[in-house]
């Protein structure tokens, strides 16, 4: 078996999410980091290829030189730098003929998103937006019993994504590096929360329920002292065949951590999924007794195959977010090794969060309008 | 000690509210039940009456012939009829010189609510409007702990009411009794969903804040097949003092029971409350451990003497729904035996709701507009 | 319908028990207070009385009083006065005729509660011993699903009943009257958690599941400084038919309230019912999801009439600790009344509770020896 | 940085923890596998290989071969064969000279337990044996409030590690590999429930309070039907001190997945570790309300810096098990790499859980005796 091998632009020390990329693509032995250029510090840059026993002569200062160097020699490259150099070094990635693995947002405008989408299509490369929670098994599960019809036609959904990260920052004082980019318009981009975690819950609606976000009417809110982007968003919404949701999240939620929750209310049973209790998946009945799924339980297969191989170990011994990011590696690689129908979130995710997130700022500005998407 | 003496409108056999009146009032002896109309089917109020062990010449098969002849008799009248009543039935009460225990709506106009406010006040008697919840122990500590600073100031609040009811029922067939004045706009006022569960969350957002709802803009929908009236809600909603709240409230929410479940979030920390897990209270900081607060423990008494003293029994011996209506019962009776500053809710509580549900249906009918109280 | 009329023993000012006994009684109309002997005290046996608005000349300073006049005018006399007095009180009031609601444990002995329990058979009455928790529906419910087959033939029980009230408590510093007589062997008899608590847990494995416990082997602690009687009981048993059980039970276990859990693990299924969340039920399988039974669904109906008719009101507005009590009246009363085949606890598990005490403390004395019941 | 090197033995395809050791290993880039002899099976063993992308020259079908070819090319070897042939593998890889990561149990009696401690201490090489749960943040966390007093003396321990794992096999069939040499105890030593998952049970108990398993009292079962070994186990224990704990263990515990669950209750606070909800823990206390630490939150790294920097990811996403085996992986190359006082469990846990299983298989066999480690 060949080994797909990345490189890897941002993620240098300090960073969030560049080490659970690494992990993600290590875990499964999807993908091998084969060069990098974490970070425009030169010392971090080099502190963090060293940690990664990566050999120095693949390590880059500038995202340019990697791409440049290393075409034809990586099957992909992952992009996590702060919001605002997506699209640029995506674009160059796709036009050397890398696939691409890139953060969301995949840029700060819908223009930019259709472009990168349209690029990769013509050049029938792989362009994938780790929208994490999409590969969790019970997320997986939600799908597939939806789909199934368990639920009978789906009439309301409600998402909460609470955080309360921003409670324990000053923003009145200046910011250490890895929170000063999100609050700048500059490097963000136009939206704060709802472009950070918002459009999770946007693509959980569509993944879960197969319906699309046809409109969206926004209350969005700046509480945190000294902040000047969206903080806290309060989002109704209409789906596709009549449905409709409602979207809360906040990054002023003192004493969340990352309480992304979603329920999806059809005319037979409804289902509940917390992402702080990720193992687990519960259905209720009108005429019967709850029932909670558990991750990698035998019965879980019966109901989705997708599911049920997305877990590595059983029932009771649980697995985590890394474990959701790796299934996404795990099914990138597998697309990149020509296999077909594998269920990862793309650019087509990306385009249509972008598209979410302007509308939501649209109707918002406006005072709380109807806006189509 | 004198004891208080009642009697009651509606509540014969087939009722749900009834019964639970009548535990409430003698849970703690509060009041007793002395003369009742409890239906306009002589058979079904000879029999509610023969199972109380009602003196049978103060059983009435009409609300006026018991007013007539109770007056000066009966200390209150608890009105627990089909929502087209409570308006005719709480107002020759109060005109004949009794207090007034009226179920929610008050009324089905703001008008009737407010003329109903002031004849009270006029006549110096006590109009309770049973919010269940507001007798709730741990609704109380956080009305306390709120009041008392301990989440800082109130950023945003989130409720939700979900009730599956409707999924049980089959609309385009003939209803029974108990449910077809609920779909009826003439017996059941302009709204369903909205003024017979909203309220109650209109009610704790203002209960446990000490905010007022200003503004709200709202999506109302009729999902159960058959139906006309409201059965689904999404709201927004603006709170004085900048704080904002949203509610969602569903009759149509398959698998749900009595999911009533309120969030604070405060600059400091943010509170949770499970009505379906009632006898706990969740307090979360950004810096420290989460705290479960449980009714009738000895630390509750530092926060709250209310909340501890609205307890029987110690805790870990639950107390649950017909508990916190028994709790409205005594302070309404304290109060009618001249008791100063009890908490119980009153017509304000009956007016503001009714005020809260006029904006709700006018926004959502000028297709979500922000509308005010 | 003739009202059911009772005297009282015990439960005057400062009682935990005697008010739960009262308004149990009067939650369902069961049975109407008309005596009582309170207290010895003679001014709490007064002013309790009086908050009761009884007749005072049915009020008695002692019970010897009570049950020579009261003979032939009350249906049942509830006693509820310290251990040491149950089986003095008992006995009279059988012996005059009166049916008889006897606070646990029955006696301080095995042989007093066979003589109590030969009293009633040969009088034809009516001897209940209110072990609480048999009164809750979801009890019911787990019983009448084990003897319906769901979980298989049942291999292993686990029951806790962890309380950390002694924690609260200096031993070593006079007590007040509310828990002196607790920690005297001279009024609580020989036992004090396991004839205190245990006892709820024996009931329960043999009402559950159906079968008896055989033998015992126990090691008893006094954890709490001060404390002579057990504080602590860790019980191996053996049940008929093969099957064993664990129990553990503490008053010194710091930070739990009342901490009654019971776990039944059949060849098919096992069950679960926490006590401080008494409104589910859950039932695991190996290859199904878990199922949450919830109190008053619909559905709990077809699988237990009797525990769907031990509830008042819907699903999702939860009852607790007094209307658990309120059914063991309610069936008490209907028995008196004439009715066959009521479920409560009588006679039968007083002295089957007695000789599990009985057992446990000879088994722990002797070093943890298997002993038969 | 140099790369720590190790080889595997056992772990081929079909195996269930072979592949969990390869994933905690690579998670933190604690150290690479160069060689193995996953399987006798040769196809297996090849098959295994390759897709790890070893190098072919580095696979062996015979244990030994692989001990004799590299020596000194690897700095440990890791065990994962069956338990009848840890005790040689181990053996012979100390005396050339690697450090070993030998899975539990160790050996199949005490004395070997003891012989491979000697030998490693002679050597001074380590020994690891991978009690899992050791390696949880949230365990780190309650030993260290412990050992900082937060709980008081510690009086009793109660620990329940209930699987169903063998309601899903019918022992009266051939059993497919995997299952089959546990039920032999040629192949699985003289215990099944208690040697592979109660030492689980008795590591925690030890590892959280700091106090020692002094004496045992079992009564052991063999439910499933089919089934020679124990399966289900209920055993008293005395700590040093004074304390006292209860171990609950079963596979026949139809519906449960992997139920570890540790409570410690001491004079001053309870704790509780649930390992199916393992990124939390509580703390309950008589007099104040209890609290929920979460993970990786700011505030736990003030209690436990080990438990702190036991964590990859902040509080909300959660890590599970691979993780947690991850932490020991880490801790282990680390002491390798020569850092000193490390947290990893060693021969320590390996000789003292040995020593426990001999005494629960003596105590049981005597009926029920009290029997010391």
């Amino acid at each position: 078996m060949k080994k797909i091998k990345y490189a890897m632009v941002g993620g240098g020390e300090g960073s969030f999410i560049g080490p659970i990329h690494r992990m993600a693509a290590k875990m499964d032995d999807s993908a091998e980091l084969v060069a990098g250029a974490f970070s425009r510090d030169s010392r971090n840059n080099a502190a963090t290829a060293a940690k990664l026993s990566l050999d120095p002569s693949r390590v880059y200062d500038d995202w340019r030189a990697l791409i440049a160097a290393e075409k034809g020699r990586i099957d992909f490259l992952t992009v996590c730098t702060p919001n605002d150099s997506h699209y640029a070094i995506a674009k160059a990635a796709l036009e050397a003929g890398m696939h691409v693995m890139c953060e969301k947002p995949l840029s700060l405008t819908v223009r930019e998103a259709k472009t990168l989408r349209r690029i990769a299509e013509r050049k029938s490369l792989l362009l994938a937006v780790p929208f994490t929670y999409t590969g969790n098994p019970m997320v997986k599960l939600a799908r597939d019993l939806i789909a199934g019809g368990e639920l009978g036609r789906v009439c309301k959904v409600h998402v909460e994504y609470m955080q309360g990260s921003f409670r324990k920052i000053d923003f009145r004082k200046p910011l250490d590096k890895r929170n000063r980019w999100k609050m700048d318009p500059k490097s963000s981009g136009p939206s704060c929360v709802v472009a950070d975690i918002g459009v999770h819950g946007a693509t959980l609606i569509e993944y879960m329920t197969g319906l699309e976000i046809e409109k969206v009417l926004a209350d969005l809110s700046s509480f945190a002292p000294g902040n000047t982007l969206d903080d806290d968003a309060s989002i109704l919404i209409r789906l596709s065949g009549g449905a409709k949701a409602v979207m809360v999240t906040s990054k002023i939620a003192s004493g969340e951590e990352n309480g992304l929750r979603v329920r999806v209310y059809g005319e037979k049973a409804s289902l509940f999924w917390d992402q702080e209790n990720n193992n687990y998946l519960s259905v209720k009945y009108p005429g019967a007794p709850e029932k909670i799924y558990k991750r990698s339980a035998p019965y879980v297969r019966a109901e989705s195959e997708t599911a049920f191989m997305a877990s590595r170990i059983p029932a009771g011994h649980h697995e985590g977010f890394i474990e959701a990011f790796a299934n996404i590696y795990r099914g990138f690689a597998a697309a990149i090794a020509g296999e077909k129908g594998v269920d990862f979130p793309t650019a087509e995710e990306g385009v249509r969060t972008m598209r979410f997130v302007e509308a939501v700022l649209k109707s918002s500005a406006a005072g709380g309008r109807w806006t189509g998407l």
